[in-house]
C-alpha cells in the first residue's frame, strides 16, 4: 500500500492541495469538493487518451463531461490549438462554473491552463499530469501559456488551478527517455534549494530510474514543495521566483534552436544545468557532483553542433530578458541559487563553447 | 484653467491613478514616472493616430517608441488582431521592461490590455482613453479582452493598468453619436449607485451635451470614482462588481444581433437599462425618470424589430450566466442597484416584447 501524500500550495484565496499518490485511476478519486458546478471539459491528447480518458469520465458520471483530444507534442502548444480549446468551450456553452480538466503533460497542463486563464477571464480548472515533468514542475504554481514562433511561452498567463491530482501509476506507461527527461528539474530542485535533496538523490537515482513507487512519491513530493514554497514567496515572480529557472535561459535557447520534440524540454535543462553551474563560482568538485548526477540519471551534459551565436540570440529572447539584460541563476554552493545580471556576454560565448562537442 | 483631478484605484500592490484633465497632448505629460523600462509600445488606430500619435510620441523622446496603428471598430476586437499586437511585441523584442500605451477607445484600450495580459504572462500598460465611453468604463477596472463570433469579450483577461490618463480634449474631436453612446455609462453609475449624481446628471445633461469641460470632468469624476470603488470591493466579479453590469445582459445580446458598429455599446446599454426597469419593481414614476434621462441624452429607449427568441439565446450565452442561470442587475431604487436570479424566462421575453417597436 502506497501513502497518499498531500501538500498545500498556500496563496491564500487562490490556495489549493497537490494530492500524490497511486491507483486513483484504477480505483476512483472523489472529486466532488473540487468541481462546483456541472459541467466539465477534459482536455487531453491522442497519447493520453486511450490510457486514462475513460477512466476519468466514469469517476465524473454526475456532470456533463465533454472530452477535447488534441494532437500530441510541443509543437501543438499554438495560438491555433488554444483557439480550439475555446470555441469547444462556446460550443458547449460553457459558463463560469464549468471546470477544465487538464490530463496529460506539460503541454495540455499549460494550454489548458491557459484557456481556463482567458476563457470568461478565468474559469476553474483541475491538473492531472501524467508524466514526472509536469508532475514535478508545469502544474504546480499557475504558469499557462502557449508557444510563440519566436520563443516558449511567449503567450500566457499566472493562473493556479483548483486541484493538482498526481497519480503515479501514469508513469508506468511513461517513455523511459521521458522519465529521464523529468528527473532533470527533479534534480534541479535539489541544486538550487535543498542540498540534503540533492545527497538523496545521488543515492536513490538507479531506484527512481527503477520507477521505485516510493522513492518516486518521495521525489515528487520533495519537488513540488520545494517549488510551492518560492511559487508561495513570489506568485508572480518579481524576484526569487526566477530561481526555479536554473538552466532554463541555456535550455530554452537549445530547445528552440534544436527543435521542440527534438531534444525533450529535460534534457535542455540539463545542459543548461551544466552551462549555468560553469558560469558560477562553484567549487570544481560540487560541479562534478552536479554534472556526475545528471549523468547518472542518463541526461545528457554537453550540446551537439550548435551555432554559438545563433544560441545568445534566442537567449536575449527570453522572458527573463529586463532592460536587455540577461539575468542568470547560479550557484552559490550546490543547495542554493542566486540571481545575476552582471555576466559578459564573452564568459557566456565562452561556456557555450566549452560545451559544444 | 481646468483642474486636473486625480483619483486612486485602491487595489494594494496593484493599485493606480486615473488622471483627469486637459491640455495633455497639447501642452504635455511628463510620464517619467509611470514607465520604468527604456521601451514602449503605442497601440491606437486610423482614426485616432492622425489626431493624437504625433503629440503623444513627442512626450516620450527619452525612449525607443514603436507605434502600431490597427483599423477602427468593434469588428477588429479578434484574436487575430490581438495576435498582431502580440507579433509586434515579439518583432521589438519586448521584455517584462516593456511598456504598452493603448491610446483610443474600448477597442484598442480591451485588446492593447489583454496583449499585455498575456505577452509574457503579463507587461505594464498605460490606458489614455480617448473617447467618453471608455473614459468612464473601460479604462477603467483592468478587463481587458476579445470578442468570439458566439459573443463579446469571451476570452480575456484581469489585469490592471499603471496609469489611466484622461484629456477631456478628446471629446472635442468625438462624434456626437459616440459622445451620447458614452453617456449611456455615465447614467447607469447614477441609476446603480448614487442617486444624487442622477439628479445632477437630470440638471447637467444639456451642458455634457454640449461639452462644458467642467461639467464633463465632474461626470467623468464621479463616473470613475464609483466603477473604481466598485472594482476595489470586488476587483475579480466574484459578487457586487456585477452591478456595474446594469443593462448589459439585455445590452450585449442586442449588440451581437444588431452587428457591432451597427448598433453603438451606450445605445444598446441605454435599452438595456430600460429593459432590466421593467423588470424591477421600481416603482413607474422612477422608470419614467430613468427614461426621460436617457431620451434627454439623445439614446434609443426601444428596440427596432428584433426576434425575441433569438435575443433570448443569446442572452444565455453571457458570461453572467452561471449554472445556466441568467442573473439581472435590477433597481431597488433609483442609485440602488441588485442581483437577481429568480426572474422567469417568461418575464424577461414579455418585457423584451413590451419594447420591441
Amino acid at each position: 500500500m502506497i501513502n497518499q501524500e498531500t501538500l498545500y500550495v498556500d496563496l491564500n484565496e487562490r490556495a489549493y492541495p497537490i494530492i500524490i499518490g497511486s491507483a486513483f485511476f484504477k480505483d476512483g478519486f472523489v472529486f466532488d469538493e473540487w468541481i462546483s458546478g456541472n459541467d466539465c471539459l477534459i482536455v487531453t491528447n491522442e497519447v493520453v487518451a486511450p490510457l486514462y480518458l475513460e477512466s476519468l469520465v466514469s469517476q465524473l458520471q454526475d456532470k456533463n463531461v465533454t472530452s477535447l483530444i488534441l494532437p500530441d507534442g510541443e509543437s501543438n502548444k499554438t495560438l491555433t490549438i488554444w483557439a480550439q480549446i475555446i470555441d469547444q468551450l462556446v460550443v458547449m456553452k460553457a459558463s463560469r462554473d464549468t471546470t477544465i480538466i487538464a490530463l496529460g503533460g506539460g503541454v495540455i497542463g499549460d494550454i489548458t491552463g491557459f484557456a481556463a486563464a482567458s476563457y470568461m477571464r478565468g474559469i476553474p480548472y483541475i491538473q492531472i499530469p501524467t508524466t514526472l515533468l509536469s508532475q514535478v514542475d508545469s502544474s504546480v504554481g499557475g504558469k499557462t501559456g502557449i508557444n510563440h514562433i519566436q520563443g516558449k511561452n511567449l503567450v500566457g498567463a499566472f493562473h493556479q488551478p483548483k486541484l493538482v491530482l498526481i497519480d503515479i501509476d501514469t508513469l508506468n506507461t511513461l517513455p523511459k527517455r521521458e522519465l529521464i527527461s523529468g528527473l532533470a528539474e527533479v534534480i534541479k530542485y535539489g541544486a538550487i534549494a535543498d542540498y540534503d535533496f540533492f545527497c538523496w538523490l545521488e543515492k536513490h537515482m538507479q531506484q527512481l530510474l527503477n520507477r521505485d513507487q516510493e522513492i518516486l512519491i518521495k521525489a515528487i513530493l520533495k519537488s513540488c514543495s520545494i517549488k510551492a514554497q518560492v511559487v508561495r514567496d513570489d506568485e508572480f515572480e518579481n524576484g526569487r521566483r526566477a530561481i526555479l529557472n536554473f538552466g532554463h535561459t541555456f535550455g530554452h535557447a537549445i530547445e528552440n534552436i534544436k527543435g521542440y520534440g527534438e531534444i525533450l524540454h529535460g534534457e535542455a535543462i540539463a545542459i543548461g544545468m551544466i552551462l549555468a553551474v560553469e558560469l558560477s563560482s562553484l567549487k570544481h568538485s560540487d560541479i562534478n557532483r552536479l554534472e556526475a548526477l545528471i549523468i547518472s540519471a542518463g541526461l545528457p551534459h554537453k550540446i551537439d553542433s550548435i551555432n554559438i551565436d545563433d544560441m545568445y540570440e534566442v537567449m536575449l529572447m527570453d522572458k527573463k530578458v529586463k532592460a536587455n539584460k540577461l539575468r542568470y541563476v547560479l550557484l552559490r554552493t550546490l543547495g542554493e541559487a542566486f540571481i545575476e545580471e552582471d555576466v559578459s556576454a564573452e564568459n557566456v560565448l565562452n561556456v557555450i563553447n566549452k560545451r559544444v562537442s
